[in-house]
């Protein structure tokens, strides 16, 4: 019987979607280097004698259903996909560790209760066609298909052409309510994002709750003009009021109560014209902001809108405001939650900030998450990591919980 | 004999690389608009019956040399690039007033007594190569050939490559000393980039010195993270550090001496990732700094960039600053500007802050330049302006200059 190491697992995934341009990986929806992840899958999970299928939104399912395990199905996975540049184990290990899980309990004669089936959900990044968690919330019902076909990736081939082109029908995408039922729990392992493991001294911690969040663009206008030949009191340079808004971000976010967990963050911004001895005629800026609660958020990006019209006002620009998404604040299965805290012993408990497909799956059934140390904290970044020691740590209490769950 | 109208054939130029996408005009060294304005170039000067030539560093000259004309020309001209989605009148006023003006003078029966040569200079606003007044600069032997012929524009071609595609032998750039020894002064008419001769009531000025003027590169290194998990104080955000550098250029600028007419400007952004859910690793940015001495923009430029390397301490980040281009202060000709004034009957005298080929030659011949009224001083930018009027009153004291002075 084959018992997968999760580490040597990773090893083997290095080499495909790895980005020279950017450094770290680029994995995205059904691209070159997904499609060499998806093929792992299904060679590795076909390796354990697991029932391979894909759904019609392009999710991976691999099911361990020897004699009698019957009802529900315990359903663990994580998604294969990535941000452009991203680091190795977001989520690869989700994934990783799941099939390791299942290798070990195969291998030490566990006879589950239950069916368990490992995940990998598409496109969890949205790194292609801008929807994060694309694969969960189709299975969800929680997207309208019709604009998600329309969805057109930087090449503008749509969503639609490029699932047809990988022989999907893109007709058929949307809420899949049989394969909803089939899965009693949904249990995520995730490297950690973020840095709060580190200073409690242990490897795996398990998760309360998800941030509410949201993202605003803001269309600052000003006067394009000649950064030589104006002077500076007759400018109206949109830079300045997008700077300003970056600042107030980080300030606004620090003088939040830190109970409230608020963080606010300016990582894109869009200059016309964009020429370096011209004054910017127009600059768009996306603002993040995060917070334990939707009232936090709300609280934080109105002091910070009231900052940016505040900058623009001064600066003779107008600042104009679209709410593009809100999530509100997701709060993991407490009872679920709760039992698999007895099966490992007692760990740690942490919110996150990060969406998650497991966040998309709780407003429908059980959901939890198990965290593994990151101790640099670093995310979305190729300088990601964890130690070869804590990624086994996490994928034996995956195992311990599967076990103790079916 | 055709009299060349200013404003009609501004109009004829109107539909040649008009930009869908930022508004205004994109004329850039050889591509497919600038093919379209040195066409039309060509055309109108062998319509007027003059002798038109390209020399190797692509500036295109339509020479006037009735009998009688002897001995070195008059050059007058400007170019016909623009900044992307620049303004109608930077440089094509100049370009069509000169061409305009010898219209004028040959239907009038003039005789001039030296030749009249109107000049087309290439690549004057750097927007495909990015160094400005390119042809002057060559023509004047003030590049390295080498390091020009290397030049990559945003697609990856090299300035070997274009120059090579359209006919030019990229070997033979570079200082064109007959061309030069053959021009005894150069008379540049263009548009205002400011609004000072408007509160003055006057449609034409003389310029009396181009502000020293420079750019700076700051590239700002961070550390790539996730916006929503990432805790405020384990961030090492170049955004930040970005934001803070705008606003310094701002206040910097706006603390100096009135009297040394400082100013600085960021109007060029390179965020990487640039993702909106992920804090940026790194962060280029462009300052371009100018005021009336040399000593003036050292000083701004300090003030800035330590305010640059104490935001950076600040937030964990690296700055790194190279200086792209460094123009010194240029003083137009006296004489030759005293001559005009007389020829124009006295007329304001004015700075600019803005770079021109006039300037570049001025360190080689006797350079001088009338600029025409912009009500509101708006400069490359679709909004830039004239009245019809004051276009041809533009036109008219150029016709009265060259007039004056063949």
């Amino acid at each position: 019987m084959t018992v997968i190491d999760p580490v040597a697992a990773l090893a083997e995934l290095a080499p495909v979607g790895a980005d020279p341009v950017r450094g770290g990986w680029s994995r995205h929806l059904l691209d070159d280097a997904d499609r060499g992840m998806r093929a792992w899958f299904v060679r590795t999970a076909e390796s354990l004698g697991l029932a391979v299928e894909t759904d019609a939104n392009a999710n991976q399912w691999a099911t361990w259903a020897p004699a009698g395990a019957t009802g529900k199905a315990l359903a663990t996975g994580s998604h294969l996909d990535s941000v452009p540049g991203g680091g190795p184990l977001d989520g690869p290990l989700g994934v990783v560790s799941a099939l390791a899980a299942v290798s070990r309990l195969m291998a030490e004669g566990h006879a589950p209760a239950r069916p368990i089936r490992v995940a990998n959900f598409a496109e969890e990044e949205g790194a292609r066609f801008g929807v994060p968690c694309l694969g969960s919330q189709l299975l969800a019902g929680e997207l309208d298909t019709g604009r998600v076909r329309d969805l057109a990736d930087a090449s503008g081939a749509t969503y639609a052409d490029v699932m047809t082109a990988a022989g999907y029908d893109p007709g058929a995408i949307g809420r899949d309510e049989p394969r909803l039922r089939g899965i009693a729990a949904y249990v995520e392992l995730h490297i950690e994002q973020g840095r709060q493991l580190e200073p409690l001294g242990t490897p795996v911690g398990l998760a309360t709750s998800i941030l509410a969040h949201g993202r605003w663009r803001l269309t600052v206008t000003g006067r394009g003009d000649h950064a030589g030949a104006t002077e500076l009191d007759s400018r109206r340079d949109p830079m300045v009021v997008a700077a300003e808004v970056v600042l107030a971000a980080r300030d606004r976010a620090v003088a939040a109560d830190p109970a409230t967990r608020s963080r606010a963050t300016v990582g894109k911004q869009r200059i016309v014209p964009g020429g370096s001895n011209a004054i910017a005629s127009q600059v768009t800026l996306w603002l993040d902001a995060r917070a334990e609660h939707d009232v936090d958020v709300r609280a934080l990006v109105d002091a910070i809108l009231t900052d940016a019209a505040n900058a623009a006002a001064a600066e003779g620009c107008d600042v104009e405001v679209a709410e593009e998404s809100f999530s509100t604040r997701v709060a993991f299965d407490a009872a679920l939650t709760d039992a698999m805290d007895d099966a490992l012993g007692g760990v740690p408990r942490i919110p996150t900030g990060a969406g998650h497909d497991a966040g998309i799956l709780s407003a429908h059934l059980p959901a939890a998450m198990i965290f593994v140390r990151n101790p640099d904290g670093v995310s979305h970044s190729p300088h990601e990591g964890a130690s070869d020691e804590d990624i086994r740590a996490g994928a034996d209490a995956l195992t311990t919980v599967l076990r103790a769950l079916t």
